[in-house]
């Protein structure tokens, strides 16, 4: 039989943080602290086996843990000077919960345990005060009565709450000794009323019920369904500490308080936080009492009149001072400690890596690695990427007033002020006059692009996080909140309803993409800066990182920002984008209503020195950087007009009349346009289309590679592949239009052709389309909806119940399903790079920016990923990580 | 090196028919004639393999390939007599390709080869005819010349029209022998002319030129997609047979025919055939010279005045007499033959196995059985299962005149004519006075069921092989026409455009689902009979097949049917189909536009006793066989109006007002329907529904049992389920109404509950859920739309063109995509028997219909497949085939 108990908190400590599976993290942290010689009350830990065999054992505590907790109890007696259940000087602990995971909230403790009818009085004794005794073994018994004996506590409160109204008492504070006695007997006979026996007065078996009631709550449904939400096993256990009380409400030489080793908002190497006297814990945190700042130079940054501790208990300080320094020295990291004075003596009751915002992050492990302290890797490790987003966008002034009208999904962080118009023309009038406007849309399509580039930000009532709005706006870096379902917009009436509110066109309102708040009126932003220590944190990251970052990106500013958040090339660029500018759109309508194939010839004609340039302007921008290019891929009816209105000026600008032009809305109308004539299907219908996109492409190249000398790499990327043959017919289209563009320039380009991956079948059949396409880029948007069966725009309705449930852990929309739409590109990767050793690979789909996808497409061996520029630097610091975690993974492994 | 060369038509036979690989179909045919003794013109094969090393060595013929082909040569100058290249009674040759599998006329021949300026003069003295001989050599020239040098045909047609056109001369039987004469040297001259040097006259070299050419040719681009699209291995090669020529047409002792061994259009066992005098081959074929019978019984039966060759050539047909019973006999099936008579002997020219009507089929099936001449198993491999289909509709007489206005796709076999009409309402009104319609849509919805019910066959402008049209119409056995782009429809004038031709309501036409024609007024139909022989044929299948048969049925109609056409169960009831009578839908209606699930559960209990009395019907018609129920599975939309007129009619119904209800559709809009909030999707959302239809399902199946005593049993089937977690929750909420119902009824429920497996993330999560289902029923069309990225609806467009240029090899939403629909569909069968091995599996798309599908899901070891009613006997032969063909391959391996 294994050790099923560890003491802490005395000479001898037992464990340490590296047990954490079999301590839990309070446990090894408790040791951790106390083999480094900080003043700990002592205890002891029951390690998480016990908690299994609890489970398994038909809830019964197993053989020898009696033992071993006596004399593990007996050693913190003496450490203490305590006895446990002795009248004279009683011992009091705490019994607690303590899992690998922190899972807050969900299991049971039991305070103040070792209180009886007797010990309560030697309480009074020691500590003078009889009130605080028996205040204290009321909360015992509270507490006790509701994990333990299963008696609840609206018992106590009706109890606490009648006494009180039949005496005219308000609050807790109004009650004196004499009253909580009485209490306690009420109390007393109340519980052994419910369960039919005394409330155990034995301290021994108070204990053995605690330690049982707390294993038990491992498997509560409330705990069940956390770790199911979190993903924690079942097996891992809880473990149980056991540790002896210490009380900050003991009078004036008593205090409590939590504290942070750097300033957790700006990362300032400076102490920060806060005490509060004569009090217990809880009393900071409920935030009923101002409490006082550690340090005089806070106090005056804060302009406070109460005194710091650095005046009021000097000694206690500079103890409290040496502990953070050691503390940090021993964690290598920003600390959250929570300590308590108990009659003039300091007890550390906790320290943890303290919770910051990005800029805080980025700070510290800068200024750590500085000094020293932690290594290149690990401060690349210590930034959370996501949170890096915090650092690209304006945020909402915390301390700004807010009146919410309605909530949506945060598409796009940051936040963002202007005047409601409900179309994107209307929307670059107001920018046109140097106004401010947020687009309020039900939905979004690509005619609205000009408008969401001329807005603030864009507010939509449907779709989701991946919908049109949400890429769109993450691409162009615009807040935006999506699928805000509690607002209705009415465009004949031109306003919108929301909280009871109907707000017309030109109100103000502000929308929080972060949050996915909607707000009334204008809210107070902050513009983040991008401090020095961005700069050298992301060069650290770029020395780690061994996967290319790109972006997906088609108009020169998109291209020009991701530059400067140091992308390395572009890996989606999304021709079709091109076509909506308003000059453009009637050629392209005129070539989708030709009746032949020498009519749409003449419309791509008009087409291509727009193309042309486009590209040329993407070229020189990127400057020799690799630039994937995804040839035409929405159906084309994507480029008609849907109001019946607006078919007169399309047939006028056509040449044609409004039946030809209904007539042909019509019969390229689809079921589901997601599954019909799109992608390369189009290449292989109308085969001219992809021949125009290619000379416009391979034409700029020579002209940008003549003017700058620079040689100009693309890749000609084909879309919606599903077999080797579609992608062959059209390889050789490419291939004849680029030996013309060379024979005519007298030069040789430089291209791959590749496809996108981003059906289930391209997937399976990768091994025999890498025979014939030089690189895959994963379309994981269009693999994730094939996959799953599951339109994005459509799963808005149940995504959110899907999640609530479990039944899916995270939108697939966001985060890789690595168990289904991952095997498939496993499967993809193997078999693409079993027939072609040097296949290129990359992601462009939405999942190239979220952090838990890239460690994922790094495991697949990808060469690189591809997002939207604002996430280009957490995918960045993603990358990096990815690259450490991984190797570590196979140093422990 | 191997052998190079075979002969036969000699007594020493170098060949059989077993080698087919080496000798290809003709070679190997020829040499098993000769070799069981039948007149065959003597002649060699020169081996597939020869083929082989020509393409690979640059076209050369390999070295001692000429000394085999002389010294055949020489052999078959001494078996009939005459000498190669000399004036003297010279002897003639074919030389003709032949291939593994027939390709017919994708490869050259070349006939009549040996001719020069001596030799013809030698064929003149010979054959008694001059001008037969100069219109032999200048049919050589014209074919060698085309064939072998490149001179192309027109070089030769023109010389002869200007001949013809300057002496006034209209029918070649209208030129001499001195003018064939003069048209050889200008043939001679032309050629020399283009080639730049003279036709050779060598016979050797002429021979080598064209066994080169024929080699060559099956190398060319004809041959190359024609192979693409049967899919023909390249490597196969061809062989080329050299052969004596015979003439037909050497006076009127000479004759050209051909017959079949039985009557291939009824299968009776009479000689049928015809025969022409004084002709060759090609005039039989080409029909300007009507032929007579062979038997004095067709010569009567026919009324013709011709008469039989039992008469005129008694003795020849005495001999031709015998060797039908020899070739029956030896070939153990049907043979179709081609002879020559040249001056009086008999020369057998090609026999194979005879083209043949599905009735004839089955009757040569059955008759060769009962006479011993082949097993049962045999006769099973014989009928073509898709041919079945011809003896359970009805057909067209082919003898009718046909005006046809279009074409669409053939996607429900039979005939029908009927007034157009074009809503199903008309349609109905038109049945219920006792006329026929045809339904005319653009396309159909769930809400024209009634009116494809009334109407005699459907006829659709948009949409694929299984759009909604073509699935329910077969599933009816209604004749159906899809997708006939040509045809437009205008609802608004009440009218279709057609062929130039304006068609109103309630005029008459005709449709035929057998060929995709649509045809203007009555056409003639003939009703086939099932002959005493289809049972017994059945009866044997049924002996060999080892995976069940069930069908595709919801209504009480279709569940007879299916039953009466020898079906094992109900493989899928589509439970939605129910809902869309007039009266429910509006209980339907008005459950969808309940805002709570209380005014959801008050609409779903009227629905309740409807879809019991449903399921009690077909549990009674089913009687003990297994029902496969499928709960609800399309979008709720679907349900609701989508007209704008409507929306008041349905508000009303459901009691609240046309903007609510215009509200919810609008809610409820979805851009991917396919993939949308559907199947159990809604099942998660509103687990009412599912609730209901549970007890429905089993409240039924208690009422059965108790009144039958006879056991039912039910499958509940949820669908797209793409994960365990969702199939758990929803097992959870059958479970729970099972378990009601059969408290309050007292006994216990036979019930099974599983999933279909008709998404991608379904078919690699196999394992996980079949921890949890107890079947997978595999939803081929939905799961071959998802894995293509291919909507079933809107793929019509572009669906042809993929065909035809060999992208795909047949439509996947006909035969199973075995490259990646397959690989999933066996990933999830494996993974599924891995953590349930007695997980019961069968399929349910409309690929449980075809038979090369059938064989797929025989090779995965389905336990059964499921198709639409008048599917179940083709489904039942492919089965028993598989059964053979599999137990077959395995043998062989």
């Amino acid at each position: 039989m294994s050790k099923l108990v560890y003491a802490f908190g005395g000479a001898s400590v037992e464990g340490d943080a590296d047990m954490l599976n079999l301590l839990g993290g309070k446990g090894a942290n408790l040791a951790e602290m106390s083999s480094i010689g900080l003043p700990v009350p002592p205890g002891f830990t029951i390690t998480t086996e016990v908690c299994n065999q609890y489970t398994q054992n038909n809830e019964a505590l197993p053989e020898g843990l009696k033992n071993e907790v006596v004399s593990a109890l007996t050693k913190v007696e003496e450490i203490i000077g305590k006895r446990f259940g002795r009248p004279e000087n009683p011992l009091l602990v705490s019994v607690r919960s303590g899992a690998r995971a922190s899972m807050p909230g969900m299991m049971d403790t039991v305070l103040n345990l070792g209180l009886n009818d007797e010990t309560v009085e030697g309480l009074a004794t020691v500590s003078g005060d009889e009130r605080f005794a028996y205040d204290t073994y009321r909360r015992f018994i509270q507490m006790f009565g509701d994990v333990v004996l299963g008696v609840e506590h609206y018992n106590f409160e009706d109890i606490l709450a009648d006494y009180k109204d039949d005496r005219g008492l308000v609050l807790d504070t109004d009650l004196g000794s004499v009253d909580w006695q009485t209490i306690v007997t009420v109390y007393l006979e109340k519980v052994e009323d419910l369960i039919g026996k005394p409330f155990p007065q034995d301290p021994y078996d108070q204990l053995w019920g605690a330690i049982a009631a707390v294993f038990a709550s491992w498997t509560n449904e409330r705990a069940k369904v956390y770790r199911k939400l979190h993903d924690i096993p079942e097996e891992w256990g809880t473990a149980v500490n056991v540790q002896s009380m210490v009380f900050g409400n003991m009078g004036d030489t008593s205090a409590t308080g939590v504290c942070f080793t750097r300033n957790p908002s700006t990362g300032e190497n400076v102490f920060y936080g806060e005490f509060l006297v004569n009090a217990q814990g809880e009393d900071v945190v409920a935030g009923i009492r101002t409490p006082q700042t550690l340090t005089i130079a806070e106090k005056k940054r804060n302009q406070s009149l109460l005194p710091a501790m650095e005046e009021v208990m000097p000694s206690i300080y500079n103890e409290i001072c040496n502990i953070r320094k050691q503390l940090e020295t021993h964690y290598k990291d920003m600390q959250d400690i929570e300590f308590t004075v108990q009659q003039g003596k300091l007890w550390m009751l906790q320290t943890r890596s303290g919770k910051r915002t990005a800029a805080a992050a980025l700070k510290i492990a800068v200024d750590m690695t500085n000094a020293g302290l932690i290594s290149k890797e690990e401060a690349i490790c210590r930034v959370d990427p996501l949170a890096l987003d915090q650092l690209l966008h304006p945020t909402l002034d915390p301390n700004a007033s807010r009146h919410v009208l309605g909530k949506g999904l945060p598409a796009s962080p940051g936040a963002a002020s202007g005047k409601v118009c409900f179309s994107s023309l209307e929307a670059e009038a107001i920018a046109a006059k140097g106004g401010k406007a947020i687009l309020v849309r039900i939905e979004t399509s690509p005619e609205d692009i000009g408008g969401m580039h001329a807005a603030q930000g864009i507010l939509t009532t449907r779709g989701g996080m991946t919908s049109h709005a949400a890429v769109v706006a993450r691409g162009m870096g615009r807040p935006c909140v999506v699928g805000a379902g509690e607002i209705r917009v009415d465009y004949a009436q031109q306003c919108l309803f929301a909280g009871g509110q109907t707000i017309g066109q030109g109100e103000v309102i502000t929308i929080d993409g972060t949050r996915g708040d909607v707000m009334f009126g204008a809210v107070d932003t902050i513009q983040p800066e991008l401090t020095g220590e961005f700069g050298i944190f992301m060069g650290w990251v770029d020395e780690f990182r061994t996967m290319g970052v790109r972006t997906n990106a088609e108009t020169p500013e998109d291209a020009k920002t991701a530059v400067k958040f140091g992308a390395d090339g572009i890996g989606l660029c999304r021709t079709e984008h091109m076509f909506f500018d308003p000059v453009r759109i009637v050629s392209m309508r005129e070539m989708i209503l030709s009746s032949d194939e020498a009519g749409r010839r003449s419309a791509l004609e008009k087409l291509l020195p727009y193309q042309r340039e486009d590209f040329k302007k993407l070229f020189t921008i990127m400057r020799g950087l690799p630039i994937t290019i995804r040839l035409l891929d929405p159906p084309l009816h994507e480029f008609l007009p849907a109001k019946e209105e607006e078919l007169e000026e399309v047939a006028q600008a056509a040449g044609t009349d409004v039946i030809e032009v209904r007539a042909r809305v019509a019969a390229l109308h689809e079921t589901n346009p997601m599954l019909g004539l799109r992608g390369c299907r189009l290449g292989i219908m109308y085969p001219e289309i992809y021949e125009m996109q290619c000379r416009a492409i391979f034409e700029a190249a020579v002209e940008v590679e003549k003017a700058s000398g620079e040689c100009v790499v693309t890749e000609v990327m084909i879309p919606l592949v599903a077999s080797k043959e579609e992608f062959k017919i059209l390889k050789d289209v490419v291939g004849v239009i680029a030996k013309e563009v060379e024979d005519a320039a007298g030069l040789s380009l430089n291209y791959l052709i590749g496809t996108m991956v981003e059906l289930p079948r391209a997937a399976l059949r990768a091994g025999e389309i890498a025979e014939e396409a030089e690189f895959f880029s994963f379309g994981t948007n269009d693999l994730t909806q094939t996959t799953f069966g599951l339109s994005r725009d459509d799963s808005g309705t149940f995504l959110g119940p899907y999640i609530q449930k479990g039944i899916f852990r995270n939108d697939p929309f966001v985060t890789i399903d690595q168990d289904g739409v991952g095997e498939l590109l496993k499967i993809a990767a193997e078999r693409g790079r079993a027939s072609r050793t040097d296949l290129k690979l990359g992601i462009c789909g939405e999942h190239g920016g979220d952090p838990e996808s890239i460690k994922f497409c790094k495991m697949l061996g990808l060469n690189y990923v591809s997002c939207s520029p604002y996430r280009v630097p957490i995918a960045r610091l993603a990358c990096a990580q990815a690259s450490l975690n991984i190797k570590e993974d196979i140093a422990s492994a």
